[in-house]
């Protein structure tokens, strides 16, 4: 038996829960002292603020009253327009829940004909509970898992609007201070997801288990709905966010930037307020939801195939949360990780922002190393045996703790990748922005073929993390290292969270007309910003690659398949078609950005041709009706994608069966991270080989510059044909394969028993 | 036994390999009719050309005589251009063809140790030939399919370079004239290469069977080196060819186009010559050794497997030769199809090219139908077995039948759904054009989603095809069924060639300075052009998706794999990381196009501002030194992607053994053909796009334009960036998953015996 007993389970990863929760809010209360209330600020300015400094950096005499009240005012107009979006997306998202939710206890409940007979066991001895309370529980976890991602989405979005005008404010006082408030509110954002997440899910264990009690199988695949849950409001979080952002910020610029040649987030611009309203519903809301997914995801995987392992057939509860455990440990590594950002150094410069934030990946994921082996050695067994495809395979507990930390590792790994193709410090985005010579053509050329080569390293380091762990413990393996790249979610998500709340600081000191020296620090971590997003869209993929292979370990497992054969025409068919689904979503998703953007950019003329004064600066545009056309269009248009997605496992799992659904599942991964991984890197380096030219800060960068020639004007081309690639298509992938493979999951038992029907009567 | 004896199966063979040879001859004779000598041609409008026509269509008053010269001058230089880069490929190939056939001789010899005695056959009974050998036909075959290829491609090319300036000729009566020439021209090509496939194949197959007797197992073995012959130069002709084409085409048209506002093929540009011989090497030369190698394949294919089926193991000579016989139905068919476009109708308006086109693929198609019934009848037993992965199948003639006939018509299917999303006469082009009115941004988003979702129905097609004729006949029946789509391949080549005569020709009209009438006549050839090419290339991907999932099992079957199983870690890396080398080999060519281009833009623009009396066209240019940065460029360019996929197999398989190389190969196959897919079409739609602008048939198109205006000017963004997407990344992914499938199959024994040795020893 493990080191460590039931109790100090039970005791521990509560205890790294409710820690996590309140750094949360300590870090929230320290944002909040910051006060965007011009008499509470001026005030402080007067005397002193929370941090004791005085506005001495300040030096361009502006009004600090007014710029104060202006900052509110945008704050509060993002903010609403940020609230009201979302609780429009919740109320279609609503229904669908309701029908979801209808669909899993029909399908489930059905199984074995709505009996309240127990059934023998599949995998232990003994009784086990009847379908249909399976499929009751199963149905509440889904809700629960999707209420906690909406709860998520949302307070992460609040979180930001809250963070960003304060960010802003701080500006004045140098780019240090600018950096820790926006980097502390992206840790709230960060602390919250991970600790509630593990919370929600653990509380949700030990209540089923009030009803299952011994029958841990029927326990932990009903909470595999928790997972389920998450993903698909993952899903429309990210296509519907990512419409949202993408439409109003290719407007905003193709009439802005290229048509009426005014700067970025310029208050003349009709859509500026819907472009950072998008920041955050897309950016926040949407990877704040879809990390949520990969982390309940990963852990129902690795959950479900332990039930039915040594763990889980000995009833050895402690072995069991071995991965809420990381989780746990995780938590506590990231709450120190913070630390080195926000206490131990301090940032002075503006090119100590990017090393800071490397630092913080690199500090981590060294920590957790250590923490993993830790609870490896203290939560498990020496020896014990893991479930592989209908045989059991023996592991030892310094094997999985060597399956978690690949990884881990591979996790690193593909993000300083990642910073190497979008990070405008090195030769491939350089290549990018002097492509611009010779027009946007060779731009997206080239463009293009950075974003397919940087695909490369990231899968050899997917395919070895895939192998070692694999070869180790099979699928519970997989699952493990999974968790071992979210390990360190809540250090990720801070970091990721920080880029959107800076760019939208940067937005707000434009709009507030402050004054070019603020602007320059905003860019300088918005920047910074644009790296780390990658980076963070990479950690996604490369989890969701090694979730969505757990997943459907685990459905193969549940729907008794024991072999999927390549060389069966059914598995086949299924392989090809489901590396087409990527390509099919792609279409509609672009297809959608681009026509919300053309509505956008009509309305944008309209207003500048038609409101006088409007380019004078001396009428203000109608901000309402651009964010209303980015809400029409994102919640019309994320219906199709989404239905294609939700759709296809439960069409191909009943009508062509198991072994066609395996196929499916597979192709899909395998081509769809490679489509999401080029996506965002490709759209990642066209925005910062622009940003490249338009800071100057080399020889090189001049010479193609300034803001307005012809080069900068190629690149602005590729910076908004990435906007969509990154932001929508590519990102929205993750949840694709993820979400494909966890809805089998759910459904295998339904399949396994009524599923194929099409082979069979034909 | 079949009703075709094996007598009539030895005549019937080759005489409609002869056929097809001698009806390209005639072919060719009547294209040669139009003179290009000015002398004769002067004479022949004098008195009557060979047509009996006088060139009363031609008014503008024209100096006949210069205009002939000129055109000659023109072609001469394209064709001395053509032949000059093909044999400086040549030159570079020749030595990998010597190294690799070495490599296959010590390979396959050492896998008895080079021993000199005969081995027990894996399949059937008695004694089969040594290893030592089959290695020796091997390479003789492999170095016979290599030949081959390369004299198909320079046969096209100079078939090609013979027509283009005879085209522009003939355009002068008309475009009915024109079109006529183009497509015979496009015919002599398709039938010589088709039936000279044929014809050597079976010549080999009879040689190789004096040595071998009957042991058939042994003699297909070594015949599959006839396909990775064809292959392999198909590869080398695709890339370098692509590369070539595209970095001439894409440095014209920035420079000139872009930034001198100069027409196409303008003879100011000094890269304009290198444009039009890349059309020729790269187009033409590069098609017809792609074709060339799908169908050297499937054969290998179809013949391998058959003769460790039941035909093989009974010696039922007929009935083993059903491939071949196919072919040569198919050579009949086409001969008919084309009589419909050169003899029984005639075209007299642009509008009726596209559909003449159309209707050649249908006639095609439905005529061979019945033939695959007519010869499938005479040809095979009612009843017969064929090898599936260590069992035996049973099969009917009937069955096969349609497993040829479901290739045919998803290969139909395929070039509909192609023509629909790159033709503007249907709304996606036209949305594509549309978007253009808001920049180049949403011109490349739009123009990016219409090729993603353009994949959907052509691999539904391809999964119908797999599934039905896998079902029926194993791999044996997907190589038959890749084997009917490309049946009709001389018809298939004829329209596809007809494409780059038509582009050539209206660049010679534009060079030679013939007049707008002419000039437009030559466009609406080449906008059909246009669309037949993306037809020809979603028959080329299609069939090398059906041809290498042919060649995936018959490797799997040589190497003795019984089962690959997605769940095995093995075959999932190898599945992900399969699924990454297009992306790879992309990432390579794209830069290669763009790196490629840039030379040639500083080239250009070079000689634009040192070259006195240029632009206002009193000096000539530089050409040769264009011609002479595209050459080098394309050969240097062509070795990394080339030998990333010849070393691929060699490596995984050594290395890492048979079941990580079937993933590969799996994996490569569904994620390749998606990109080759919405890379052609992406490409053609834009394309198109720019034309449907410039055209201004309609109201819409009209209120784009015209030249010049800022919504074509974006237009011709999408089109530059679709070059390299269309004609060098896309089709060379047909080759990469094909090469990668036929070199394993080839080298199958070996890796079977010394294959996997990093698993071996760790």
């Amino acid at each position: 038996m493990a080191i460590l007993g039931e109790l100090g389970t039970e005791i521990l990863i509560p205890v790294c829960g409710v820690i996590g929760i309140v750094f949360a809010v300590a870090q929230w209360f320290i944002v909040s002292k910051v006060k965007v209330t011009p008499g509470a600020a001026s005030a402080a300015a007067g005397a002193k603020n929370g941090y004791g400094d005085y506005l001495i950096e300040e030096e361009e005499g502006l009004n600090d009253h007014n710029v104060v009240v202006k900052c509110a005012e945008i704050q509060t107009a993002i903010s609403e327009g940020a609230t009201s979006f979302l609780f429009t997306m919740y109320q279609y998202v609503g229904m669908f829940m309701v029908v979801f939710a209808a669909i899993i206890f029909l399908f489930l409940g059905s199984i074995e004909g709505f009996s309240t007979k127990g059934q023998p066991c599949t995998y232990s001895k003994g009784t086990c509970k009847p379908a249909l309370y399976t499929a009751l529980f199963s149905t509440a976890s889904f809700l629960l898992g999707a209420i906690t991602s909406l709860v998520s989405g949302f307070l992460g979005m609040k979180i930001a609007t809250y963070a960003n005008a304060r960010t802003t404010l701080e500006a004045r006082k140098g780019v240090g201070k600018a950096f820790i408030t926006a980097f502390r509110s992206g840790a709230v954002m960060g602390f919250l997801l991970s600790s509630s997440g593990l919370v929600v899910l653990y509380i949700t264990i030990n209540v089923f288990k009030m009803y299952y009690g011994d029958d841990w199988e029927g326990l932990f695949e009903s909470i595999t709905g928790y997972g389920l849950g998450g993903s698909s409001m993952a899903l429309f979080g990210r296509v519907g966010g990512g419409i949202y952002t993408k439409a109003a910020d290719v407007g905003a610029d193709l009439v802005g930037k290229v048509e009426r040649n005014i700067p970025e987030d310029d208050p003349r611009n009709p859509a500026v307020i819907a472009d950072n309203v998008g920041d955050n519903v897309g950016d926040i809301a949407g990877m704040g939801s879809d990390l949520f997914g990969s982390y309940a995801e990963s852990s129902c995987a690795a959950l479900v195939v332990a039930s039915i392992s040594s763990f889980g057939i000995n009833h050895d509860f402690t072995a069991m949360c071995y991965p809420l455990l990381v989780s746990s440990v995780g938590i506590i590594v990231c709450l120190l990780t913070t630390l080195f950002a926000t206490d131990f150094f301090e940032i002075k410069a503006a090119n100590e922002i990017e090393p800071a934030l490397k630092k913080q990946l690199i500090i981590s994921t060294a920590l957790m190393t250590v923490g993993v082996a830790v609870i490896s050695w203290l939560a498990l067994p020496a020896k014990f045996t893991i479930f592989n495809f209908g045989a059991q395979k023996e592991v030892s507990n310094w094997g999985l703790f060597f399956c978690v930390a690949v990884g881990l590792w591979a996790g690193l790994i593909i993000g300083f990748v990642t910073e190497y193709y979008t990070s405008n410090a090195y030769s491939p985005v350089q290549d990018v922005a002097d492509s611009c010579r010779t027009g946007a053509a060779t731009n997206v050329i080239f463009g293009l073929a950075l974003g397919y080569k940087s695909v490369i390293n990231p899968i050899f380091a997917i395919a070895v993390s895939i192998y070692v762990s694999f070869s180790i413990a099979a699928m519970y393996g997989i699952a493990m290292a999974a968790l071992g790249m979210l390990s360190t979610m809540a250090t990720g998500l801070a970091i990721d969270a920080y880029g959107p709340i800076s760019d939208n600081a940067g937005g707000i000191a434009e709009m507030a007309g402050m004054s070019h020296r603020i602007r320059e620090r905003t860019d300088a971590l918005d920047a910074a910003g644009n790296t780390t997003a990658a980076i963070g869209k990479g950690f996604a993929i490369g989890s969701a690659a090694l979730v969505s292979l757990a997943l459907f370990g685990a459905f193969v497992s549940r729907a008794g398949v024991k072999v999927v054969d390549v060389l069966s025409p059914k598995v086949f068919i299924g392989l090809i078609v489901g590396a087409m689904l990527p390509y099919w979503f792609s279409a509609m998703t672009m297809k959608s950005v681009g026509s919300a953007a053309l509505k956008m950019v009509e309305e944008v003329r309209r207003q500048f041709n038609t409101i006088p004064g409007l380019m004078e600066g001396t009428a203000k545009p109608d901000y309402a009706t651009c964010v209303k056309i980015s809400t029409d269009a994102s919640i019309k248009e994320m219906i199709p994608p989404g239905a294609l997605v939700m759709l296809t496992p439960l069409i191909v799992g009943t009508l062509f069966g198991v072994e066609t659904l395996s196929g499916v599942l597979a192709g899909a991964l395998v081509s769809g991270v490679q489509i999401a991984i080029s996506a965002s890197n490709t759209g990642g380096a066209w925005d910062n080989a622009k940003k490249y030219i338009e800071a100057g800060n080399s020889e090189h960068a001049r010479s193609l510059g300034p803001k307005g020639s012809d080069c900068h004007k190629a690149a602005v081309i590729g910076d908004t044909i990435g906007d969509p690639l990154k932001d929508t298509s590519g990102p929205s992938l993750n949840i694709l394969i993820k979400l494909m493979a966890v809805e089998s999951l759910v459904f295998a038992p339904f399949f396994a028993t009524y599923g194929g029907l099409l082979f069979k009567y034909i």
